[in-house]
């Protein structure tokens, strides 16, 4: 450690802060200045981090779970040295491009693990990249995947039911590698945290089985102590700091005004007196500069400890470890899709059956995948060989996540963001909602999530509306940079599931039916993946030429096969298009676009499924037979029957037309 | 008290039961075996119900909340008496249109208070019920609504994070008339709940400062007893009863198996002999069937007292309570809405604003209105005059929901569902995502739950990406059953207000911006409400016959108005379609929405979000101005103007298609 004074490089971070919102004009500055010595401590005494290479893949991760007080995590990166984080970053703070946007935004080599700033997110993938922490030390053995998993959060995350599901499951599996920072500022945007809860947060956590320690969150000496603590305790930590929001600026510190409060001019520059600082807006001390630099330098050594671990290691752990930290899948891993791929061929299951047996596949190819449901291990049918991932076995491949869907959804962003391992999360849905923002996280980070549902449609039959998604398809394609997917049979299933892997810049859904699939293709039709175009002519018209063409998705283009039958009969030559992805489809030039669609020709679509979206494809003179409300109990057969989602319906449709 | 044994009739549900679902072939019997006790002490000595007045605006709230176990519920309200669930229903279970859906849908004629089994949703929704209980008993005074509400809790529900946080804000709030009975059985679909939770579930719902007891589940004296003390506690109650699940059943109770594992004639005819039971399927001794129905019948004399309270009250006490238990606003509302409307018209202002001016001016006229936000009072604009409803004080009428958004969207359905009270509850349009399993849940049971939504474009500015809504209204949109509005100025506010208002058979979801918004509309054009049509001409080509049509909603008008005036002043006779509300102008015939639309003009569209969906409008040949991806912080009119969504880009668009 250097000899400045650690609490004029916390008031580092205040400057920069109200310096920075002073400037934009805005900004959350109350979270910076409450918690600079939480974050002084952490960062300068026990964070294992190498501002050199921000990615090294054994790092310490660090969420700041409150994302609105970005300017403290900016502050830090800047500080210690990261060079993708210069002092002129900082001056561009809510700026167009800016890589200081208002909430932070994951960029990985400027030491931003996460985007966060929908509340409760940031520790739910935490608690993800402690999974996937745990995992990788037990697949990689000693000393390779070591580290530590580090939140700061707010109360309003706390207060959010993701963090409770969280709570539960970190718990539940001893995540003791996973320390939280409480930012305990009895304040929140109303003012008085007392107006909304009066629960006794730290018996919550206990009752979760966490570890749990209260400390004077302005006393760096008392949070060093207690991040100690934590350390040798085998349990999550929670670290309860008692914080003056906003400490530093005369007349709004602890006040509702200081969590996102207007700063003038005169704030700065009497926190600035408060503060004894003197210089320009942004300029830091060179000392205090220095001994942030340094801090920043801390694990050096450890650094070069592990480069020249890895280097000794066995030359095929080696490989493994160097393939798995740049995220790469093993050589083969499409073999294994393509080969399933031409076993399927021909074969009708139960959808989510298919997808179940891939993963299945894959697991044996991909050791460092893994795989979970919400309490659905059954019925979605994605355990199969893998075992229990728990507290006593790290080694287990399978997560029981219990009935905690957003939980799921958010610690699967948080292991794709800390890499090296693929995980899989699957159930029902309609469900689907209950996961949703972290759909449109992963797709604003680019991180390639793969999300897995089972039971599409009013094809789960007799559990009825609640159970039957009608809108949900639609509401998934209108998440931009995500691929949504919904394979017509078991070959299409391993398309799928291989333009969702090798997909690296983005999420993909993936969704099965409940009832039988398939058959669609043949073994002949497997060479190429004919889904990457996003929609394909899967049987062209004969006997003339074409005039009518049937747009389908997953269960359906049975249907449309059905319905094609029966008007080829009556002389009408009519294609099926299979259309498994409409985002790839749009990525095709026009003509290939104008082909598939038939321009000029009669064209329904038929999915089970709400309209919106279809007439892009189908045009004003189309027809679409599908969903106009909620469902309702029976047998899958009797539904498809009851809401008029038949070839014959389809037909007819076309014959109206011609 | 009749002198049958009442473990009699509690098997009477398990008879049911098991006969139903070996009829159909599935269904999950374990929950109505293992919880059949609870029930019947619930049911036959505490529950305040009067089965020959379903809708009895005093009666007693019960929510199923492991809603899959519905063949308790229907047994129950079979064997209480209720007209509208005879024993021929129960022969349906999980047909096409029963009222026996695989799971709850609400028909609170036949005593089914509420949809459920997405799982968490009940308890919230009683929570709910909860609080409108307590408002109405200081409204209307003692002795008008006094009722307590019980909810049937499973282990799936308790994992839920919507279920942490409204335990949080039930303790807060201390909801001392909500009762929870968890049936505590150990089992859910994977397995042992031991898999997924090893949580202090007691000392959980104790931090949050709820009473808790744990009895013996099957014994319904201990039961009993503990729903006595939970009465006369303050608190909200907890009543842990540990059960076996599917309990009747030899080789099959208190496994995995009797979640909902298939029963066959031998488990049923095992299960009679075990439990003593003769007779012909689904058929009920005489003697517990008559049991039954007297204890449907116990709250006959305080029904009978309590309409003779209503009766007795002075008349104009006696007209509020009779118009809001019939769910009636007080005349004039909407006269408070037209002339909002005209005081609006011409004006601009942050959108939000028009919101909450609006819903100061129903509170005024609407006693029974409750608003309420999820930490984001002053952003949403909607607290104003009132008061927070506390602990303390019931006469308050905005909740501070704390960030629990799910909570919050689920307690409003709650409330529409308990009946009585108005509520209203917005947040920032992103957190819809966090909201969303509530719409469709209202959507689907046709409550006229009204969902506000501020901060609803790239137009928030600075806070960047997360807090940018791209594809949120195309989401929305998707949900059958829900208008959407997303208004032009204040006097569309003011008619999207009164459309949602006046629409008793379906949600609405009221879309403001953040920033400023309007004018659209003259006070001349106040008379008519013109967004009942969903859509409608707002300018009208001049200079000649209409070349091109501009639609737009919200924001985007004003910027459709301006390209308008580019256009007409180059000689392109343009004409401007405010668009408020898809849903409803899709119920407009064919030459209305020609008209509207514009057949043959050019068309584009202008939206600051995605564009699903508006190919419907625009045709083949249309264009579309708007977002294909996330947003970026910087301030707003620098953002519409970097993603290119400005007056010149959409004269640009038709320029190119003239």
């Amino acid at each position: 450690m250097s000899n400045v004074d650690p609490r004029r490089m916390a008031d580092a971070i205040r400057i920069l802060t109200v310096d920075a919102c002073e400037r934009v004009g805005e900004g959350h500055w109350g979270t910076p200045l409450g918690a600079a010595e939480i974050a002084t401590a952490l960062f300068t005494r026990h964070l294992k981090f190498n501002p050199a290479d921000p990615t090294w893949f054994d790092r310490d991760r660090f969420v700041q779970s409150n994302g609105h007080g970005s300017m403290l995590l900016y502050s830090l990166l800047y500080l210690t040295g990261y060079a993708h984080m210069p002092l002129s970053a900082l001056k561009t703070f809510r700026e167009i491009g800016s890589i200081c946007q208002g909430h932070p935004e994951r960029e990985p080599e400027a030491g931003i693990e996460i985007t966060t700033g929908m509340l409760g997110q940031g520790i739910a993938n935490a608690t993800g990249m402690a999974v996937a922490e745990a995992y990788l030390n037990h697949l990689l053995g000693p000393g390779i995947v070591d580290h530590r998993t580090w939140a700061l959060v707010g109360d309003g995350c706390l207060q959010e039911g993701i963090a409770h599901e969280v709570i539960s499951l970190a718990g539940h599996l001893r995540l003791g590698k996973m320390t939280w920072l409480w930012d305990d500022n009895l304040i929140q945007d109303d003012g008085a945290v007392g107006q909304s809860i009066s629960e006794d947060m730290d018996a919550r956590f206990r009752a979760a089985g966490w570890h749990v320690q209260r400390v004077e969150g302005h006393d760096m000496e008392a949070v060093s102590a207690a991040i100690e603590a934590a350390k040798s305790d085998p349990r999550p930590s929670l670290i309860a700091c008692r914080t003056m929001i906003g400490r530093g600026v005369p007349g709004l510190e602890g006040t509702r005004s200081a969590h996102a409060g207007k700063l003038t001019r005169e704030n700065t520059e009497a926190a600035r007196a408060r503060l004894g600082w003197e210089g320009e807006a942004f300029a830091i001390p060179e000392d205090i500069l220095s001994a942030w630099r340094m801090a920043g330098r801390r694990a050096e050594a450890a650094h070069a400890e592990w480069t020249a671990r890895v280097a000794s290691l066995p030359a095929e752990k080696r490989a493994l470890v160097d393939r798995v930290s740049k995220g790469d899948l093993p050589e083969g891993w499409r073999d294994t899709l393509q080969s399933y791929a031409r076993e399927a061929a021909g074969r009708s299951e139960f959808g989510i059956f298919f997808s179940g047996e891939i993963v299945d596949r894959l697991a044996a190819a991909i050791p460092e995948l893994l795989s979970g449901a919400p309490d659905l291990e059954a019925a979605t049918k994605h355990k199969r060989s893998l075992s229990a991932f728990t507290a006593e076995d790290r080694g287990g491949r399978y997560l029981h996540y219990g009935v905690r869907e957003h939980a799921m959804g958010a610690m699967l962003n948080g292991m794709v963001a800390h890499s090296g391992v693929v995980p899989v999360g699957v159930t029902y849905l309609v469900f689907a909602d209950y996961e949703r923002p972290t759909f449109r996280l992963a797709a604003m980070m680019g991180l390639p999530t793969v999300f897995v549902f089972s039971h599409d449609s009013i094809g789960i039959g007799r559990n009825g509306p609640t159970h039957q998604p009608v809108e949900i398809l639609a509401s998934l394609r209108a998440i931009p940079n995500m691929l949504v997917f919904r394979p017509a049979d078991g070959v299409e299933a391993a398309e799928a599931w291989e333009l969702a892997l090798a997909n690296r810049s983005g999420p993909s859904c993936l969704v099965f039916p409940r009832q039988k699939l398939g058959p669609a293709r043949d073994a002949a039709s497997t060479g190429e993946n004919r889904s990457a175009r996003g929609a394909y002519v899967l049987a062209e018209a004969t006997g003339g030429e074409r005039r009518a063409t049937l747009l389908a998705t997953g269960t359906e283009v049975a249907i449309a096969l059905a319905a094609r039958a029966t008007l080829e009969a009556e002389g009408v030559p009519t294609a099926v298009v299979s259309m498994p992805c409409w985002a790839l489809f749009e990525q095709q030039d026009d003509a290939y676009r104008n082909d598939v669609l038939g321009a000029g020709t009669v064209r329904v679509a038929v999915e089970a499924a709400v309209r919106l979206g279809w007439d892009r494809y189908i045009g004003p003179d189309g027809g679409f037979v599908g969903m106009s409300g909620f469902g309702t109990s029976g047998p899958d057969d009797a539904l498809y029957d009851h809401f008029g989602i038949t070839a014959e319906a389809v037909a007819s449709e076309v014959r109206e037309r011609l």
